[in-house]
Parts: C-alpha cells; sequence; structure tokens
C-alpha cells in the first residue's frame, strides 16, 4: 500500500512543535584553553590570579622612592645615587622592594659616575602597573554560553586559567539513504546519484558547532534502515536520514520512525522542503529530510539549527535583511510558503533582485544565490518592480560591488567573472541567463548593468544594433565587443547524420533542440530556416527548449536529441562534434551609468588585456579582433 | 648605548610602505571538496559531469510516452498497459528508454488489471529533470577567490569535483621573546610573565585563514634572538617577534632584524601600539610586536591581517560600524592616532557609548569591548553627548539586546550577567565601574540602564534614597534592593595589625588602600572618619586610590598596603582576612523606562528566585532578604 498525501503544516507551527517535544540534553567537556577558539562556554569563569601578579614598570627608566624626588624641578636639579636611590627598570619588571614609582628614560640624564639627573618629582606609583590592572584574581572573565574570542584566551590565561568546562559539541549522525546513492569519488552509472548532500549537511553542522558523523549509504530497505538508525542513535544525540521522507513506493524513513519511536510531523507546506519528517526515537531527535538538494538545506536549517543552537544555549543567528525591487514578477502558489534564491546587484542606485531557477533540485541556485526570497503562504507573490525584503547570503557590502550581468551567456563572461576577481578582489558577477532579448529589455529597464548579445538582423544584415533601436528607442546605452564566436550544430562524435546545413534536418526529421525564445541563437536558427524557405513545422523538436548552450549539448550527449545549435566549446565539454555555420558578433550592451563607472573600466581593462584574449581564443571558436571596441553608442 | 626614541608614521603610511616592500608569494594546493570547506579557490572550477547525468523522474508516478496520452480528458479516461505504455517510477529514477514524459501518482487510478487510468494529457517532458538540470558539464561553479560555503562543496560534487586547487595556508611562526616569558601552564614566579599572547596572536591569524606555528621562546639574548628568526624563516612565510620591539636596554628585535634585512618601520603614531617594527629578511617579511596585549592585539590586526588577505586575493573585512552618543568626555593627545575600547548599549532610544579602561596592558578591556572608537591624530577628543563613529565587535543586533549597568560593581552583577545569558540567550549585560555616585548620575542621564548604589548618609541614617533625591531631583527612578552585604577591612592572613576600628589605622599608622572618588566605600570610610573625630591627614595612604574591591584586595595581598575597606568575597578571592565592621543595603537604581522594559522584569525575577537568592548567599557576607523589594519609587 502507498500512502501518498503529506500533510501541510506551516512551518513555524512544526518548528515549535517539535522543539516542544525533543531536546539535547547540555554535555560539558573540560578543554585547554588554547584548544577553545570559537567554543562556547558551559560556565563563567573567574580568574583564578591576577595579572601581573606584582607591582611592575609600565615604562623602560628607572625605579625610585617618590618621596626622594620631591623638590626636583628645572632650577634645581637632582641627582640620584644607583642602586641606592634609584635601580635600572625595564618596562614589565617587577618594582624593587622599597621603591614606589618609575621616571621614564626620557626623562633622565645618566651622568658619568652613573648618578641620575631628573628636573621633576615622581609622584608616588607614576608609571606603575599595579597588580591585577589586567585581570585580577576573582574577576568575572567571561559569562557561560559565550563563544570564545582571541583576546577572550588570552584573558583566561593571563587569569591563571588553562584548562576550562566547555559545552560538548552534540553528535549528529546523518544516514544517506537511498539505492541509487553511490560515493561521488565512484564511476557514475546510469541511475546512480553521487552522495553529496551528506557533505553539504555535514558542513553545515560543522559551521553550527555540531559533530556531525556521516554514516555509511543505506539501500531502499526497511530493514536496514532501521538497523542504521538503532545505530547511529548508539553514538549520536540526533539522527537525520536523507533520504526517503516522501510519501513514495520506496520511502521507508518515515515508517521506519514510527515504528521506533514517534512522527511529529510528515509534509510541511513549503516549497522546497515539503517530504520532510520530525520525529524522535528513545528521546533523541530524528529527522528524515527530503532527498532533493534545496530542499535538503532548508529543511536542514529550520529544523536541525534551532535544535543545535537552543542546546548551546545561543540564539539563532539572524540574516541581514534588504529591501530591493524585484527585476521580475515571482509568482507563488496559495498555501504554500516559497523560498526563491535570487540574484542582487545595485544597479543605477537600487538594489535589483532576480529569481534563480527554482528547481529544488539545483544545487547551483545556492551556490549563485545572494539572496533569499520568502513568499508567505498567503501570498500569490510580487510583481515586477515591487519591493520586497531579502534574506541575504552574503553581506549588504559585497552587493554593492556585484556586477549583473543579464543577456545571452558565453563561458567568456564566467572568464570576466574570475578575472574581475583577481582584479579587485571586492568585485564579483552574477549572471543571469535570459537571452540576448532579455538581455535588451534588463538593461533598458535598469535591472542589469550590462548583457552579452548577439542578434542577428537579416534586413540590415548587422549584429545587435538594429534591435537594440526598436526596444530602447532613444535609451543611452554604449554597445562594446566581446567576441566574434563561430554558431555550428553540436552533433555526435563524428556527425552520423551526416548534417552540415539545415535542410538536412528537415529533409531526414532528425530529433532537434532548440533554445528558449529571445535567444540570439534562436533568432539565427529561425533566420537559418527562413533563408532555406522551411517553417518550424519542419523541424522535428523544433518546441523543445533549453536555456544554455550547455544544455544543449547535454541533451545532444544524452541522446534525447541529435542535434542542436550552438557554440564550440559547449560541444567540446561534452566530447560531441561541431560542424561550423557560421561566425557571429557578441557584444555587451551596457548602460551608460554603468559604462561611465569605475567598474566598467577595470571590465574593460580585462576585455583589452592581450593575455585575457589569449586565454580565449585559445579555446577555439574565438576571435577577439574587435575585443573592448565601442561598436555604437548613444 | 640606548637607542631612546621611535619614530612617529602614521598608521596608514606604515602601512602602505610595508605592503609595498613585503609580499607573502601565493602557493596552493589540492584537497580533497569533503575537506575544503572555508577555504579559498585558487581557480575557477567547472563541472566534469552533468548532474544529472541522464533524464529523470522529477516526482514519483508513472513514465509516459507522452504523444500517447493526448487525448485524455475527464470525460475520456485513457486506460494505459503496464511495461508497455507506462512504467512506475520514483522521483530520482531514470526515465527507460522510449518514454519521454512522467505522471504524478496522485493523477493516476491503477485499475485491478494493472492498467493505469488518466484523465489528462502529459506534455512532452512533463516532470522530468533533464539532464544538466543541476549543474552542467562545462558550468562555472565556483571562481578564483572564492570562499567555499556547504553548497558550493555539494555543487562541486555533483559536477564530478572531488579534488580541487586550493591557496595554501600561509604559515606565519610566532616567536615568543623575553626573559621574564614562562608557559601560562607553569607555576608564576615573581618578574615572570605568562606568554598568553602567543595564543591570542595564533588564534587570530587562525580566524584570517593562516596556519601559525608558536616557536619555543627565547630570552632577551640578541644571539639566541638572531637563531630563532633563522630558524623561524625557514618553515614560513612570515615571521612575528612578540616583543622586544621598543627602545629599552634588552629590546634586541629592532637590531637582529635590521642586522640579517630591512626594517621599514619602527614607531608607528598610535596609542596603544607606538612600538611596532616592520621589516624583511629573505623577501619574507618580519614583524616585531609590541608587548603590551592590547597594543600586540591591535598592532597585528593593523600590520599582519592586510597581508594575509591580500596573500588570499580577497578584501580586508571591515567591522560593522555605527554612531553612537558618548556618554562621558574622550580626551586624546595631539598627533597620536588613539583606539580606545567602549562598552555600548541602547539607552532610552540611543546607543550609548562609554570608554573602557585604556590601558595597553588591559587584556580585559578587549573582552568586555563591544566596539572601538578610532580617534584621528589630529583631533584632541571628543566631548560628553558628542556623536561618534565606532567600529563594532558585536553586531549591532545584539547591542541592542545589551544592558548597561553602571555604578559600584558587586560580583552579584557578574552573577546575574551569567544567570540573565542563560534565561534568554539575546541578553548580555555590560558593566562599567563608576562608583555609586557615577552610577546615580549615568542612570540620570540617560547613559545606562541602571547602577549599583551603596550610599550611607549619616544626616538620616539611610541608604541611597537622600543622595538620588539630591542628584537627580525630580526624575522618575525606581530603587530595588539587591542584596545586603558586610563591609570590613580587607588585611593579610591573622590580621597581623590587629585593626579592629579605624582608630587603630590612624594610631598606627598602617598603611591604607582606599577608593576613588565617588565610590559608596569611599563615602563609608569618610563616615568612619568622621564618626571617629579624624581627618583624611590622619591615614597613611588616603591619596592610593583603586578601582574596585578586588584591586583593594590585590594590593593587601601584594603587600603595598596593610588594610583597605572592601566586602568579603574580595578578600576570599585573595586568601585574606575579612574583619567584619558594617552590614550595608546594595540596592539598584532604574530608569523608568527600563524599570518597565521586559528585561527588567527578567531581571527582578532572577533577583527574586530563591535559587539565586542561595547561590549568591552562599558566597558568604550576603543577605538577599529584601532582594527584589522595591525600597522606594518616584
Amino acid at each position: 500500500m502507498r500512502k501518498v498525501y503529506l500533510s501541510n503544516t506551516p512551518r513555524q507551527e512544526a518548528l515549535a512543535k517539535f522543539m516542544a517535544a525533543v531536546e539535547i540534553p547540555r554535555r560539558t567537556e573540560t578543554a585547554a584553553v588554547a584548544d577553545a577558539l570559537g567554543r562556547i562556554t558551559a560556565e563563567a569563569v573567574f580568574a583564578r590570579f591576577s595579572m601581573p601578579a606584582y607591582h611592575s614598570a609600565a615604562m623602560d627608566g628607572i625605579a625610585v622612592k617618590a618621596e626622594k624626588t620631591f623638590g626636583a624641578a628645572d632650577q634645581n636639579p637632582l641627582r640620584l645615587e644607583p642602586d641606592i636611590e634609584y635601580c635600572s627598570i625595564n618596562t614589565g619588571e617587577p618594582l624593587p622592594n622599597g621603591f614606589d614609582a618609575v621616571i621614564k628614560v626620557e626623562d633622565i640624564q645618566f651622568l658619568k659616575d652613573k648618578q641620575a639627573e631628573i628636573l621633576a618629582p615622581a609622584p608616588p606609583w607614576q608609571y606603575v602597573r599595579a597588580v591585577g590592572e589586567d585581570v585580577v584574581a576573582g574577576e568575572l572573565i567571561v559569562p557561560a554560553r559565550h563563544c570564545l574570542r582571541p583576546p577572550d584566551l588570552g584573558a583566561l590565561l593571563a587569569g591563571g586559567i588553562t584548562e576550562l568546562e566547555l559545552i560538548a559539541k552534540p553528535k549528529a549522525a546523518i544516514i544517506p539513504s537511498g539505492t541509487e546513492i553511490v560515493d561521488p569519488a565512484k564511476k557514475r552509472d546510469k541511475g546512480s546519484i553521487p552522495d553529496f548532500n551528506s557533505t553539504v549537511i555535514s558542513s553545515f553542522l560543522q559551521q553550527w558547532g555540531a559533530e556531525p558523523v556521516i554514516r555509511p549509504s543505506v539501500p531502499d530497505d526497511p530493514a536496514l534502515i532501521r538497523e542504521a538508525i538503532t545505530g547511529a542513535l548508539e553514538i549520536a544525540d540526533l539522527v537525520i536520514v536523507n533520504a526517503g521522507s516522501s510519501a513514495g513506493e520506496k520511502d521507508y524513513t518515515f515508517s521506519v520512525i514510527e515504528e521506533l519511536g514517534e512522527v511529529f510531523l510528515h509534509g510541511v507546506a513549503t516549497r522546497p522542503g515539503k517530504p520532510t519528517i520530525l520525529g524522535k526515537i528513545d528521546q533523541k531527535p530524528v529527522i528524515g529530510l527530503p532527498g532533493y538538494p534545496v530542499s535538503a538545506y532548508l529543511s536542514l536549517e529550520w529544523f536541525v539549527s534551532p535544535l543545535v543552537f537552543r542546546y548551546f544555549g545561543l540564539p539563532l543567528p539572524q540574516r541581514e535583511k534588504l529591501n530591493v525591487t524585484l527585476g521580475r514578477r515571482v509568482v507563488s502558489e496559495m498555501g504554500m510558503e516559497e523560498f526563491v534564491r535570487m540574484n542582487v546587484g545595485f544597479v543605477n542606485g537600487r538594489y535589483i533582485a532576480n529569481p534563480l531557477t527554482r528547481g529544488a533540485g539545483v544545487t547551483m541556485s545556492l551556490v549563485r544565490a545572494d539572496g533569499l526570497l520568502i513568499i508567505p503562504a498567503h501570498s500569490l507573490g510580487y510583481e515586477q518592480d515591487e519591493t520586497v525584503e531579502l534574506e541575504l547570503y552574503r553581506p549588504q557590502a559585497e552587493l554593492n560591488c556585484n556586477l549583473l550581468a543579464a543577456g545571452s551567456h558565453d563561458l567568456i563572461i564566467d572568464l570576466l567573472a574570475t578575472a574581475l576577481k583577481e582584479q579587485d578582489s571586492h568585485y564579483s558577477l552574477s549572471s543571469a541567463h535570459l537571452g540576448s532579448m532579455g538581455g535588451i529589455n534588463a538593461v533598458g529597464r535598469g535591472q542589469s548593468h550590462f548583457a552579452g548579445v548577439h542578434l542577428f538582423d537579416p534586413d540590415t544584415e548587422e549584429y545587435n544594433w538594429p534591435y537594440i533601436e526598436k526596444m530602447l528607442p532613444g535609451e543611452k546605452v554604449h554597445l562594446v565587443n566581446l567576441v566574434y564566436r563561430m554558431q555550428g550544430w553540436i552533433v555526435p562524435k563524428g556527425n552520423p547524420d551526416g548534417i552540415k546545413t539545415v535542410n538536412h534536418l528537415a529533409a531526414k526529421k532528425i530529433s532537434f533542440i532548440n533554445r528558449q525564445k529571445g535567444a540570439g541563437t534562436r533568432v539565427l536558427f529561425d533566420h537559418l530556416l527562413k533563408e532555406a524557405n522551411l517553417t518550424s513545422d519542419h523541424i522535428y523538436g523544433y518546441e523543445r527548449e533549453e536555456y544554455s548552450h550547455l544544455n544543449v549539448a547535454a541533451a545532444v550527449a544524452a541522446g534525447t536529441a541529435r542535434v542542436g545549435l550552438g557554440i564550440k566549446p559547449a560541444a567540446e565539454a561534452f566530447c560531441l562534434d561541431f560542424v561550423p555555420l557560421i561566425e557571429e558578433r557578441y557584444d555587451l550592451l551596457m548602460s551608460d551609468p554603468f559604462y561611465n563607472s569605475p567598474e566598467s573600466k577595470i571590465l574593460l581593462n580585462i576585455i583589452r588585456d592581450p593575455k585575457f584574449q589569449k586565454q580565449v581564443e585559445n579555446m577555439g571558436g574565438y576571435n577577439m579582433r574587435d575585443a573592448g571596441k565601442i561598436m555604437e553608442k548613444r
């Protein structure tokens, strides 16, 4: 029998229920102060000794009896006898018995007979560091629940503390489950999935101060899952099973936890993250995380980090918030709290945010994200240009230096991102793959700094400018060439279908994979069709769209298409063949404020650097003869 | 010959000169992705494989041929034959050959003969996760100079990367120098100083991503220092000598670095931090740090962290800034850039900051500091109530929950700090030791939330309220009792001078250590004098002031005074004897807004908690019979 439906419990309700039902009992451990950086104190620590433990000189000079110096003045120099009336002393040295002040070396004239001449009296305790000036015995050094920083360790050692009681790291066992799961280092067969989730989950737990243990992976077998959980409970304070948390035929996590203990929640009203299980066995929290990476990591943060921080007695860290303007509409389903990963850049005085791919399986959306948009369950989403609040994944200061590239994507944009960071480490570059026309729109609406554009206009036989004139009439923009690149057929090794022209595709009904509307490559393909007097009806697969050259190549490599139109490096990434067709111009369209910014100067310097150009041309299929040249401006 | 004077080079000028003259050559190393959390990439990393590597089901359900489902509708159910027209499939499983869409389980009715009935057609590629949806081969995963976060590791593993090239940690050798330096774990003799600086310096370097190595300590001997530096240069990318960096008789760091290499700077125009040495030997940076802890740590941050971050190609991290109102005047010497550690709290809608002890030797000032006030060289400081900008040591959000206690200090305030944090981990408590009168002033001026007060008024024979009425006429405040405590003579073990009354002190001219003006204990002592018809002239040492009970006890323990007036726990911290004299009332004066805040409720709950009261009374010398009782209010 399949259990088909998950519950739709609101996240905060689920969390409150879980936190009330489970608790990790706090353990403490004794550790050396030198090993305690970043750890949390279990109790308040008071100094055992004073530092300094004796009165000492605060300056290099001489120790004196203050009362013997009274009367010294410019007009009345006083001479002190060595050893009897003064002793030489260096900073930090103990004040010899019977002396109660220090005169600093700059104020002393040493005479030939070693007498020391002074011109001013020393008040008692002048330049003397009193016992306990730094730390005094009995003083509170750090309270309980304190995260130890470098100077804290210094004060502890100064106060005579060499060992202290810390809150022990809670142990978290991670059980990778699923018959398809394999070690990421192993060769990949069809149907196998490398277990990268465990590494990510373990890394998050480490950052939160827990001690993660990745247990051996288990196949989808209830008996083996039961055994794995039971074993993990013996060594850990909490157990995480990833995945099998949904309600599929081979999802056993729910039934095993329910059998061994208690389940508080199966299904949370979020997207992604829905198939989450919260339970407990033997008083220990047991969590079933979804298999999709983004779901798993978000669910981990929602339900496991509060447990860990409460264990330490620390407040849950809050992410920086920022109000941003939406560059695109973001829709959401009523009744589900949605979590959308967003790119953010500071464009023309506004923070502009655009949604990244929303797929729960797209780890790269978390890698690329600058922030997270949380859409409440009761909302249907937001309109373009609306102001929304994001939780930031990067500090706001960094986002001020984050360049937003839109439009058509080329691998060179990635190389630019790296070169930019090398040039000036403050800068970063996020790119949204919107296609050439999407890019022109984004620049026109002030939603990106620049856009990659490669649009052939058959009427004028010119690239890019005719489209810009039509789409952004009167707008002040600059068009700078980046590269000329070969477009061609991406085909299986050896080009088994012998494809040369678009006529071959039509004649042989060869399965084609297209690009999305507005992409320069699609415009080019449509032009080729028109030139050959063909229509989209002649092309098998014309409707199947991918969003990048690499994804087109991936489809050909996977055999789900026999041919696509794209650039050479994409074919090479998949060891496919490339049939060159046409050299096209790929320009960068820049808004006027961006073009006049220091950032664009750095970018253009990189583009015009012969070393960078050589690096690009060495990849093959690229020609940088006009790189950095202003093609048009207005 | 003594070299007496250091240069007064501005800090930024010194840094620029140093950065231009030295460079740590960048090294890289190969590491497993699983070990790379928090490390910095040496180069851009592109995916080797796609993830998923095959078309797979995005939902649990059945795989179908899309074109075979066309026509299915509510009024026209379509039945599909198992194995031929559909296959059962779970999320993540590869799409079998010949199938190109998935129908989710909720939309299927399974009939008795295993036929699957559907009521809607499936468009091609519905619920199919295409090859490369997560990561596509050839795609940029992370750029160079990127600090790796948990999801980055996931994307790398998903993209077939199991090892990558990281920027190696730069090795920093720390040489503790000074004949007086001993291992912190060893017994302390007079004249020895535990080496806690090395641990702090090493911890800071660790936080910045370097690999610190603490070398054996060397005495003040030029030959041995030379040997230590030469040895350290063989294993490290940069060498730090702590200390001997000043210009004293036994300060050899400067001459040794100059002899082996080059010195760019000896003396920077800062306070603290002046005696810093910046040099290089064999092209490697060699830094001489001052011996005073605060000087050493600030100088380390100014001159070593920029080297380390530049090595990684990362921008120097910036501290959060905050505008605050100065609770007290802060003066500064013209020509010196001053660094003042400050307490900060949010009092009555304003961030109020007060300076902590400014001594370069006071590690505790860094432990207690919430922020740093940097006074430029050209400034003479700031007036009370002026607005200044601080660099924060703690996030601003934490400061909103930081209670500022002023006035007289008692150990119970430290216990309250810990109990408060245990009660609600958002809260913290900073206390400024201003004495009772300083505390009344601070509450009156809205510069602290509450203050500890114990002031006896001989005219009315009442505690505290008469002073408050005089100092804060008409002000709306609340006076809550914290404790009754014994004041008495703090004397050496066995009370060798047989002190019982203040008359004994006067008669025998016993060396006394006093408290600062405005302290309740000083008011009490003056009252005792008056009662005995004595004046300050009768007391030997009346002018010597300490700022806390513990520091008074420390002076008696060190033998620089024979008696002080104070509380029992202070005597006990130093194993001294305590001669009880009088029980006094110690109250908390609260401003009206604070008294009505949720924070004060938490505080009062703790004070009224019998468990807390028992903990206090068990220390001895305390009585909590009125703890939490409102003594007066207006």
